[in-house]
This record gives structure tokens, sequence and C-alpha cells, in this order.
């Protein structure tokens, strides 16, 4: 029985992450909603999971159905997969472990996202651009460095040059993902701070090598990024320098624990 | 061994999941940052796990030291801490179950945090007020509701009246923690939307009425809610009725395809 993916059929989104961990493991599985409606698949087949009498809805795509078994949420289906699939260690620590570092990825994934929509997902960018820019400014002046940092950070710890053993796990193949999809996104902020992270570029390089990523990547399995996505490329959104005016960060004089607590 | 839990230490933020995991089963554990440094906790305590040289540091607050486990990220603490407290199903689909609603809670709590700091974390809220009332019309207006609704959902599906099976999970705890959280922010968007919510409330009463939880929240354990925390009372973006305007959300008309897949 192939696993059955569920997720909006014409994006990368959050699906991805998970056709990286199928496509890596070799495993079978079918996309349901990229199928023909005539096979009992599509989008139809997707909202019906979604609007369903079923007790344990999802609340948002992307979802799996193995079995009896319908998962939800990205980092939990990853969580099910990394176990079956071998993209994860064995031991309780390594699992923990791998787990802790893609919901982070989760974390930062959505600060992306918010990037261009830091109003509402339920209005266009051009309706909310103006806090956009506001909020990438911070994004490409400060947090993305926070987060790229901190995954080097992470990879310098393991001469393997994995996030976790010897062998590369499902967060490894989501770290590509965001990685290449921030290049996408924001190329010119990208350039200036990946000198700074040396091991992340190669582990980026090293999951783009594997056979089965690199075959997954070259089909039509793989979709293009665009402006309706995720990861956007809005010139406007992508500072490649810090930002020179004084308001970001705020002024350090005043207390930090005004500040919001942000993560984890 | 106590558990050692670490977060900031003057607010509930996400720490308060952790704790009233802990304190619902009744667990011996060390709130390390609000302990004194001249015992080698308080706040120092916490900062030398962000910044020390341990290999496998969290992104950020709350974390969570039992024996040699560190582990960061509160959804995959509680994942950790519901298998051995007994605030989890034992079987794999009720486990995975309750971590997919944990996650959910998660990004909804993250979209909380996003009405009081649209632009970024690092500005205080006055520096971002104008942002915040657009994005908290957009909260309190629909997305506020969507969770409600399929929290109701989830538990009419469960005739126990708990998310799962017959017994608190640590999922039920958080909910409640959701819902005192929202009721301080928002009460008038709350006092409209509870009505639709019977089964919800009522699972925020019984969690309240658990002599453990009881206990903790009449002691000096359980900190007050404030204007520092995530949750934040700020009239001005507590918006009771749906908003007037023709502008949340966007025209129907538009395709729904050049708008954000949030979530999940």
């Amino acid at each position: 029985m192939p696993y059955e993916l569920y997720y909006w059929p014409s994006i990368q989104g959050r699906g991805e992450f998970i056709r990286l961990a199928l496509e890596e493991a070799g495993a079978d599985y079918l996309d349901v909603a990229r199928l023909p409606e005539e096979d009992g698949m599509g989008l139809p087949a997707l909202l019906r999971h979604l609007d369903g009498a079923d007790g344990r809805p999802p609340f948002a795509p992307p979802f799996l159905k193995t079995g009896d078994l319908l998962i939800g949420q990205s980092a939990n289906i990853l969580l099910f997969l990394g176990a079956r699939l071998g993209l994860a260690p064995r031991a309780e620590a390594g699992r923990l472990w791998v787990h802790q570092l893609q919901l982070t990825l989760a974390d930062w994934l959505g600060e992306v996202h918010d990037t261009h929509h830091p109003v509402s997902s339920d209005l266009y960018y051009e309706d909310q651009r103006l806090e956009a820019t506001r909020r990438a400014q911070d994004f490409t002046g400060r947090r993305l460095a926070q987060f790229l940092v901190y995954c080097e950070r992470v990879l310098s710890a393991n001469p393997r040059g994995w996030l976790a053993g010897s062998r590369p796990t499902y967060a490894d193949l989501s770290l590509f993902q965001m990685i290449e999809g921030l290049r996408y996104a924001f190329p010119l902020a990208m350039t200036r701070l990946e000198r700074g992270c040396p091991r992340l570029i190669e582990l980026r390089d090293k999951v783009a090598r594997r056979p089965n990523i690199a075959r997954y990547l070259a089909s039509k399995r793989r979709l293009p990024f665009s402006e309706e996505d995720i990861f956007r490329r809005y010139p406007e959104l992508d500072l490649g320098v810090k930002p020179r005016t004084g308001r970001f960060p705020a002024p350090l004089s005043r207390p930090s624990s005004a500040r919001s607590i942000r993560a984890a």
C-alpha cells in the first residue's frame, strides 16, 4: 500500500518537506491532489478529508494517510516517517533532537511566510505590502542570520557533516529545502549571509547530490518555486545589506524584558 | 532526580504549557530560572545552556533537562513528558494525534503573539502598533474563530469530553491555557465567540477543577498574565464584533490560489 500524501497540487509549500523524505527513501507514495479526479483523487479527495465527518480531521494540509492513520502537521508526519524510512536516529535522544530541529525549521518557515503576509493570510500581498516591507527588513536584517548561525553552529558540533549522526535525517532534507527556498526568495540577503555558513552550504550540496534527491529535483514531480508559494521572490523584500536607520533593532537602552519573547 | 525546566522567569509564556503538564502529573521539577543564582540557578543557568558549548543547544527557551537529555521546543518537550507522565495515549495513533493537536495549538499561539508583534519581536509594541491593529483585526474577525471551531469540532467527536480518549492529555492542558490566555487578551472577542463553543468551555472548566491544577493556579508558582507576555491585553486590539469594512477578508471574486497558504 503506497503512502497517500495530501497537499495543495500547484505549490511546493509545506508538502515539499514530506515529498523530500519520501523521495530520498524511495518510498512508494501517491501525491493525491495532483492525480486525476476521475480516479477519485485530485483536490476533491483532499477537501473530503478536511471537511469530512472524520473525528480526527487535520486543521490544514499537508496530511498523510497510511492504513487507518491520518496524520497531520508536517513535523508530526516526518516524526512518523522518519522512524519508518530510516531517516531518523533510532535512539530516543537522537529522535527527540532531530524533531526539535525540525520544529525550529518550522518556526523559521513560518517567519518566511510572514515576510509577505504579515497582516493576514486571507489578503493578497499587494494589500499588505507596506507592512511586508517592514517585516522583511527585520527578517533579512536580523532574524534570518539568527537561524542560519544557529544551524551552522549545530553542524559545527558534528564532524560527520549532518545534523545528527553519520547519515542524513528528515531534518537535513528540510534544511536543504530551507536553503533552496531562501536562495530563491532572498538572493541578495543570502549571498551576503552564506559566506558565514560554509557547513550549511556543504550540507545543502551533499543533499542535492543524493541520487534519489537529484533524480527528484530533475523530474516533473518537483514543482517550481513561485509567487503563490511560501518562498516568494519580491525584490522589494530582499535587502542585501543591513538596514542603516536607527529603527532596527530597538534602542538597547530600553529594558529587554519589555520586548517580545519569540519562538520555541 | 527532579526535571529541570528552563524558561524566562517573569512570564508564563511558552513555559506555561510545560508547567501545566508537570503540575497536573504532580511531577518533581525545578523551575530553574526562578531559583536563586547563589544556588547555581537563576537566569545565568538558563543562558549558560543557550550560549554554551553543548553540541545540541536549544534555539530558545523553554527547554527541559533530565539526566543527559536536554530537550527543546515546547511540543517536543510535551511529546517526551506525555509518555512519561501518563498525559498521552500509549498507542501510536493516539500519540500522533495528540502531538498533531499540540502543533496546531502552537501555530495558534504564534498567531496570538503576532497580533501585537507583526513586524518584529525585537521592536516594542508601540513601534508596530499600526500594523498590530490590522493584524489583530484579522485575528479576532476571522482566524480566532477558525481555531475555536476546529477545537469544538474535535471535541464533539469524542463523547468523553477530552481531545483524545477518556483522560486529559497534555494537549487538553494546553487548550485550557489557550482559552485562559485568549480570555485575558481578547475579552470582547471571546465573549462573542465562546457561545458557539460549549464543549471547549466545558473542557476548560474541567481542567481548572483538576485538584493539582486548581492548587497550582492558586499558588505563587502561577505567574500572572501581563503585557510582557504572549497573551497581552491591549484594548485597541480586541474587537468584539466582526469588522464592517470591505477590506477583511479580500474580495471573494479573486482567485483563492493567489492567497497565502497558511499553517500546518
